[in-house]
């Protein structure tokens, strides 16, 4: 065998290892009895030290060395890029430092739980300052002299970097903060969509949603879970959804958005199967996909034509008059203070903020002691209201608590692909919408699937958008959508 | 760290990492997406190389030289008695013969399932052949110079020799085909359970089956299967049953003797959590406990009377008159050529005939290719009808054809263990039936946690056995018990 060979079969192994390790997951969020997560954690991490000694295996520099990186083809090269960062990031990082940082942010948690709970911020901080300083050692060893934010934001979103992604969020902010505000003081303000929907009904229609979206049950699974997810790449790929009585819109599109994310993974080169290019390439690239099949097709006026009569066949008459009342509902804008309750228009201001905030507390410039105050000030500048509890405010995530920093931003970069998407989607597709208004969204998905979904780790992530899109991604189409969207939904 | 504590923190890992390659199989077997297969080899063959590269770590050697024995405790002599067997079996069998036993046998299932379906045992015999050499090979290694088969049984039952199982099956023969014949040939034949049984009825009756033999549901979970199992160990054992809308007694009986297996692993001492004696200690052992569950507690005359209002209230009327109808039906003798599907009185003979068969294949004084004439002379001889189809016949289990030899005599040893232990129980309780007639199998549960099941793999299983029995186990309880019951039901 070849260096080359011998580490691809090494390799695949490991990709094997990572399939179980996130089906671990998968079974912790939704069948696990309630009462054995002391030992799946011992087993999470026993998995987690197995795959730690993969990524680090001396053998990978071995190999890594020997190939003769020009007698590869395209396919080859793309798989050497990913091995030789994930090999070159892992060695970075000092064996103690990664145990300190897994040690830390597991306990922090539940004492992030507790004080959320509490709306104790000052009781908090001292061990976010720690993950912070943790997160701020190991920026400097993967940086080696470059940028700490941006060595951190590679491994969510390889290439990107904050300046580049400030740039992008500089551009959206404005437009935002002023479409937000001429929204909620509109005088036209749509209904909500009330009432008690049965729980069993809403998971039906998950079903008819995942399959109208192009997901494949016999590769995949539907489960609740207290937090939807989608998990698994290859030919096995699952996502979980949730139900309440009084909101059938949070089954609705939080199963649309998790099919998103499953289509990238299913609709993958099936000769990437357990290779680096199996999956998809980067947050915000998967987020790109989940967020124009929930928002730019899943919102639309077409599709929600389509859905209000599947609502009336599963649940009765609604107390909305008609296509129309049941398009605004499900695209209604209100105010409050929490990210994941938010709506197409205020949600990247609320990514924004987060971004400004963590990439200060990474570079040192903010002290997490003046983190509430941080949040608080800038909350009211752009939603103009006053947080008033912690819970509210920079307690509400649980990201950073687990050490995720830079990965924030890639919800918004996925905003901005999928607006970039949609706009030549619609341009390559002018019957979109009657495909949409008879529920059929396996052709958008074909496109999808034919410009970006297949090549999964193939390109870097801006590269595929580019190829996608046929030109290079910016924030203009997002804002032009929005403003074009909710302007006439309120008669701004 | 001392030695021992160093072993004892590599081997708890490796416990762990068990535990997830269980879970792995627990979800093939129920919730995995039914075109995932073929990635779920490659994950399962990853996660069985990396076991078994810790199985054979050269570390273990080093630690085991090095630690003075005679200063442990019980519980720490019995974790290294597990570990230096483990160590040196898989030290002592070479990786190519390893390697090829699991690629042909991996093979053969599928092979196997062929010639079954087309009854072709000649066509499978070269097969079988193949597995009996590498596993003779595989015998030869493990046995250092002892006997064959020994060695082989020592993976499923340790301690525990071919001569003696032999005795002790030589001595049930006789009894149990005359009890066999005198029950076929018996003036009185109870009638069977006819009807047709709600499944969802069915699935609630399992829950609360397994509650009241005391499954904990905070730390486990029923599912369906084809083939019914438990599986885990500590916080996490889950059980799988099948349901029959002809056959209700199959789901029932399914249950509860997956729920004996899974109440062993359940009251284990928890301080052997994640290490050698944290499981059940033997193949034998445990089936004794799903056999007493099923068997003496489950089709006994005073549990089946609380069954019987039961399965009123679930299916409604059935066509059986009474409650002493009813457990006639629940233990039904029946000619048969199907091992799964037999009962207690001619369960044994299809075991015998397998342990006999088995020993002279790995002696090497049966040819596989006249496996099939001895199948069918020896079973006319026990059951007084000829095979016609290799598929009634030696080609009914999927045991061989993975290499499974050593594994059969376990369930007999099971049963015999099974009544031991029963005798023993009604000594110490004498008001057994009062409490099973109430449905309520928690008394009994308490005892066999007690004297048997919390000690895991503490002491060997003869021993452990001894220990709750008060005396060495022997065949004859269990003769006597089906002897009287039978007797009873059949009039004989």
């Amino acid at each position: 065998m070849s260096a080359y060979e011998e580490l691809m079969a090494f390799d695949r192994q490991t990709q094997a290892l990572r399939q179980i390790a996130g089906r671990l997951g998968w079974d912790q969020e939704t069948v696990m009895p309630r009462a054995a997560a002391p030992q799946r954690a011992e087993e999470s991490e026993a998995m987690e030290q197995v795959l730690h000694a993969r990524r680090t295996d001396p053998r990978l520099g071995d190999w890594l060395a020997a190939i003769d990186e020009a007698a590869l083809d395209q396919v080859g090269r793309a798989n050497l890029r990913h091995i030789r960062r994930s090999f070159t990031r892992a060695t970075r990082v000092p064996a103690r430092l990664a145990g300190e940082l897994a040690r830390v942010t597991s306990e922090a948690q539940g004492q992030w739980a507790e004080a959320r709970a509490a709306d104790d911020f000052a009781g908090f901080a001292p061990v976010l300052a720690r993950i912070v300083a943790l997160k701020r050692e190991e920026a400097a060893a993967l940086a080696a002299g470059g940028d700490l934010y941006d060595a951190l934001l590679d491994d969510y979103e390889p290439g990107a970097t904050g300046a580049e992604l400030q740039a992008m969020f500089d551009a959206l902010r404005p437009r935002l903060v002023d479409l937000r505000a001429r929204i909620l003081g509109a005088a036209h303000q749509p209904a909500a969509l009330t009432g008690s929907f049965d729980e069993q009904a809403q998971m039906k229609l998950t079903r008819r949603l995942a399959k109208a979206f192009g997901y494949d049950m016999a590769h995949g699974r539907i489960d609740k879970a207290v937090h939807p997810f989608s998990s698994g790449s290859g030919l096995d790929v699952r996502i979980t959804t949730r139900t309440n009585p009084e909101d059938p819109f949070g089954a609705v599109y939080s199963t649309i958005h998790e099919t998103g994310h499953a289509c990238y993974e299913q609709h993958i080169d099936p000769a990437y199967l357990l290779t680096p290019l199996g999956a998809g390439v980067s947050m915000g690239v998967h987020e790109s996909q989940s967020r124009i099949y929930e928002n730019q097709l899943g919102r639309s006026r077409a599709f929600t034509g389509w859905l209000f009569g599947e609502f009336k066949g599963a649940f009765g008459d609604l107390a909305l008059a008609d296509a129309e009342a049941f398009y605004a509902a499900a695209n209604r804008v209100h105010p409050g203070f929490i990210r994941t309750e938010s709506d197409e228009v205020q949600y990247n201001l609320h990514v924004l903020l987060r971004f400004d905030l963590e990439r200060q507390m990474i570079a040192g410039t903010l002290d997490v002691a003046d983190l509430e105050e941080a949040w608080n000030s800038r909350f009211e500048a752009d939603f103009g209201v006053k947080v008033e509890r912690a819970s509210q405010g920079c307690l509400q995530d649980v990201h950073w608590s687990v050490g995720l920093f830079g990965y924030f931003p890639t919800y918004s970069l996925g905003n901005v692909y999928a607006g970039c998407l949609h706009k030549a989607l619609r341009a390559d597709m002018p019957d979109l919408d009657t495909h949409l208004a008879a529920g059929d969204a396996a052709k958008p998905t074909e496109w999808l699937a034919d410009r970006l979904q297949r090549h999964g780790g193939l390109y870097e992530p801006k590269e595929v958008i580019t190829l996608a899109c046929g030109e290079a991604p910016g924030e203009g189409p997002l804002l032009d959508y929005l403003e074009a969207k909710f302007s006439e939904i309120y008669r701004l």
